[in-house]
This record gives C-alpha cells, structure tokens and sequence, in this order.
C-alpha cells in the first residue's frame, strides 16, 4: 500500500473530523420470530420506572423543603418554547407538572413559531441573568429558521441543565473534569444501574446510537465508571455480533424493536431509552409507546431490562428535577 | 435483583460521574516470545512519519509564504514553559525549530518554576489578548503547585492549538459540531489512516488508553469517520480479546511493548502513539525511545505499522503547525 492521499489544498487540511453523516437506521419489527437465546425459560427482572422515580421526587421533595426553610429560596426551571408544536406542548407539560410534584417553581416562555433568532437568543438571555432561574433549557425540536446549535450555545453553563452545551460535554468527556449538569436520560441510565447494584467496573457495555440525549454522554458515564465501552451506529457492520458480547446494553435509537432477543447475551442488563410512537388504530391517540428493543424476546434473555413506557422515562424527568435542584445549591451555596 | 441503593443523601445524588481512577498498566516487557500469529511470514508496511512530516510542513511553508505574500502577517505560536525542566527544553525546542522551518514565527515565555498562579494565568491571557498570536499552548507537565485545568481553560479556545480546552473537545464528541482545533496526535493517527488510504467507516477500531492527549481526541474522531470504536483502558477485562476484532489499533499506553503480537489480528492497522523511554546504557543518553506496541512481533502480524520513533510523533509536530497556520488563516479571514 502507498501513500494515497499527499495534499491538502487551501481550504485546509485532509478531512480530520469525517463528513458529519445522519444517523439513519434500518427500520425493524419484532413480528417475526427470532432465534432467541432462552435462559431456561427464565425472565428477566423488569425495572420499574415510576417507583424509582417517585424515590428520587421525593428526595428532592425533601430537599427543596429544606432549602427554603433554611435559606428561603426555591429552584426554579425556565422552559422556552418556540412554536406550537402538540408534542412539545405534552413534553412541557410533563416537566412543569413534574417540578410541580417536588416544590421546584417553573415558568414556560413561550415565543411564536416566526419569532426572530434575535428574538429566541434574548429569551434565553434573560433567563441566564434573572438569578431567580436555575435550569434554562429549550425545548426541542426548534422551527427550521432557527438555528438549534446557536441556542444551545447561548444558555449558561451554569443553568444548562439539559446538559448539552459543549462546555459542560467536554467536562464529561475528560478525565479529571466534572461537568456541571449531566444530560438527563444518560444520568437516569447509570442511576438505574448503580441503584440496582449492577457492577459497570471491568464490565463490556455497548451503547447502541449516539445522540447527544443518551448515547454520547451514556458511553462517556460508563467509561467513567470503568466499562470497556463499544458504539454502535448505523455504519455498523454487524452489530448483533458485538452486542451479543455485552454485559450491559444501553439503546437510544429510535426505531422500534430493532434489538432483538438473538442481539443479547443471556444475562445481559438492557437499559432501553427509545421512546417510539407505533401506529395502532387500536389505541385512544393512534398510536403506542414501543422501546428499542423487541421486549417479548429481550425479557427472555436479558437479566435485567427497563420497559418502554415505565422504564428510564420517568427517572429521566426526575433528573431534570435533580439537575435543577443542584443547579440552586450551588447558586445558594447550600449544602 | 432488587433495589440495593436508594439513597442520595445532602451531598447530592448517587455518583453518577463514578470515581476518578489514575489509569495504571501493568509494565510489560517484550523478552519472552508470544504465539504471534503470522501472516505467512509477511512483514507490513512500516510508516515512514518524517516523510509524511516533509510532505506537510512543505504544504505548510507555501501557505504561509501565501499569507506573508498577500495579507503580509505571519502565523505565530506562543508557547508558555514553567520551570526548567530538561525534558520541556527539549520538546520545545523542536517545536521552536518546527515554526522556524516552516515560516511560523514563535515565541517562548519562561516563567520560573516557582512563580504564582496569578503569574502563570496573567502570562497566558496576556497572550490570548495580542493580536499577533495565533496558537498559545502551555508546556507539560506544570510544577505541582500550579492547576493544570485552570491553566488549560484560560487559554482562549480560539487560539487553543493544542485542542485540549473542553469547549473544542465537547464540540469533537458532539455531532453536527467542529472544534476550532483537534488535539495534534490525534488529528496525525487520522492522518496517517487517511493519507494511506485505509478505510475507516464501518471498521471495527480499538484504541487503548483514554488520554486526553491521543486516546480520547481519537476515538471520537474515529467515531466521526463512522468506525465502530472500542476503547480499552486498565479495568478492561481480557483486553487481547477485544484487540483481536480490531481492523485498527491506535495505542496510547505509556508502556513499552504492551501490545504484544499475538493482541493483533492479521492484517491489522497499527497506530502507535506510544513514545517511551527504556533504559538502555549501550545509548549515548541511556535510553532508547519504545513504542507501546511490540515492533517486532507486531510487524509479522499487521499489515500497517508505524515505528517508534519516526512513526507518528515527527506527524504530531506539523499537525501543530498545521493548527496554528489555520488559526492565522482564521484570524486574518485568509483562505
């Protein structure tokens, strides 16, 4: 083999950083029957979501008391939101009830779906300078005109509790570092694992997908805490072949049932994060919540595994409150 | 499997960003055979990093005759040393002479090895202010007395050619972002894969070590041209096995010959940005420089290979030219 490749032009350097390619999976369905591993008929334990999640509300319920008994303040969580669109509206609603639930005072600022960028940036930047706000986030997805990386960046370190500024992932990445907020879903993936004792030290994980919501920072968590990490992406050839060598899988791909029950070693801990609306005439909206991963199949395997709905989606907002309960200790310097 | 942990107590919540374990390797030696596999005797390519160097920094010197010639600046690196520490001379010292060979101006600022904290911020944001300065970067290691972080994050990340600042390496990880600046070891491993024409989307990688220097930029940038990229690290259980999937192994250890033969896969491409030296009283100095990987063992097995020394560290050296001259370019809007 030579050198094939000897020049770069005026615009540069050879492409370092890859062209930046969707992610676009292959679309999946659990009908047919797969060659699914049995473990003698076992079933795995199934995690409860909403019992985890009302522990951890209530702990930040107590703390929230405490903290304005003792200093008189209280968190509060500023949601923007551009546009109407029906599912940011429930999304918000879940989060404004949610902080309801634990005594964190919320407010939703909600700008036209024509709004200007100039318009949308200062929304945000008032919130970063009102010192009665803690957590800032922005709902997405964002009206096309707007650009979601310059509103990203424009939050404050210090109140992006979503946890998607770049400073607060490259805190996340480093070793040495603490990022001030860790994105919602990913922490709710480790407190699943850590609260139901699952060792991750020494462990194979494989995160499948790569979002900056669960992938990114699941596999950098799990690599602080000493997994030997493997992504799988689209571009993936053969991914059943590297899942089925993983003590811990962490899904975040957003097509339903694409992970079957032959993808998983017998035994291994399966932390669903997709959230997939399925046709079903059947149902009241239309639809139907799929993970994914094929359920019917993955509990036959699997040791442990998060269901869809009722799994990671309630600790999720549970952490958002947490994010934003912390964000307020530390502006208060209350301990 | 029940519940073990439900608790978060004052302090904040269960750890979810894990402990910050030094990473240790086991020292390893190269004296005893292995049961290499061989490829029929065949030996791979070797690497020749000077050469590839000359190509660059020739590429490198035009474009900043180019610049000189048609905006009249210079691109200039400015580099900050703590202390007198014989081995820093020495790095800059060739860092110094790389500027010099390519027309980039540079500059060394010598602060003495007991100097304050304030003394070593105000010497870097000094630079950051002057327009003349295009990449500031701070030697390594700092006396003990001095934050390594704080120094790292009040170097302006516009002028980062280092790449270590964590706003460019959140932007490496996430998606849809680019840094301003990749950290140069890492950007010379993708180099070296592209200029040979090694294909890397959908091949699986490994990378062995997490440093911020090589192992971390690295996998992400891998992750970016769509490999499938696993990283080893010193909890990692039977690291052999996972090597001997890989299509790629980049090392970044830190121990001489550690990556034995019989770790490869035949055919494999092997990056080593190990550089370490080994005790040896028949040199002039008393040491000759190893890589991480077993080179002799290692050749009869890849098919690609660099050398230590003369593999990647003369590539490492113009990819901070290279960095600095694209800062100038940015400064000066030069294309």
């Amino acid at each position: 083999m030579s050198q094939k490749n000897s020049g770069f032009g005026k615009s540069g350097s050879l492409n370092h950083l890859g062209f930046d390619l969707p992610d676009v999976w292959p679309s999946a369905t659990c009908s047919q029957p797969s060659t699914t591993p049995q473990s003698d008929g076992a079933s795995a334990e199934i995690i409860d979501g909403h019992s985890i999640a009302a522990i951890i509300k209530s702990q930040i319920a107590d703390e929230v008391k405490r903290m304005k008994d003792t200093v008189g303040k209280q968190p509060c969580l500023a949601i923007v939101l551009v546009g109407e669109r029906d599912d940011s509206h429930s999304f918000i609603h879940i989060k404004v009830k949610a902080c309801d639930e634990v005594g964190i005072s919320s407010s939703v600022v909600e700008l036209r779906a024509d709004c200007t960028e100039d318009e949308a940036l200062e929304a945000v930047s008032n919130l970063n300078k009102d010192p009665s706000v803690h957590g800032v986030i922005v709902q997405l997805p964002l009206p096309q005109h707007l650009d979601e990386k310059k509103m990203m960046d424009v939050i404050d370190p210090e109140k992006d509790v979503d946890g998607f500024h770049p400073l607060n992932v490259g805190c996340l990445a480093m070793k040495g570092r603490e990022p001030l907020f860790v994105p919602c879903a990913a922490k709710s993936c480790i407190d699943v694992l850590l609260r139901f004792g699952i060792e991750i030290a020494g462990k194979n994980a494989v995160v499948i997908g790569r979002s900056k919501i669960v992938g990114l920072p699941v596999s950098l968590l799990l690599q602080r805490h000493q997994a030997t990490v493997s992504v799988v992406h689209p571009f993936t050839k053969k991914p059943q072949e590297i899942t089925r060598e993983a003590d811990i899988v962490i899904t975040d791909v957003g097509v339903p049932n694409m992970i079957r029950g032959n993808w998983l070693k017998p035994g291994a801990v399966v932390i669903d994060a997709g959230t997939n609306a399925v046709k079903d005439p059947s149902k009241e909206h239309g639809f139907h919540l799929s993970g994914d991963v094929c359920f019917e199949e993955a509990v036959r395997v699997a040791s442990v595994i998060t269901p869809v709905p009722g799994g990671l989606g309630p600790v999720t907002i549970s952490m958002l409150l947490s994010n934003t309960l912390d964000s307020a200790k530390r502006a208060y310097g209350f301990v």
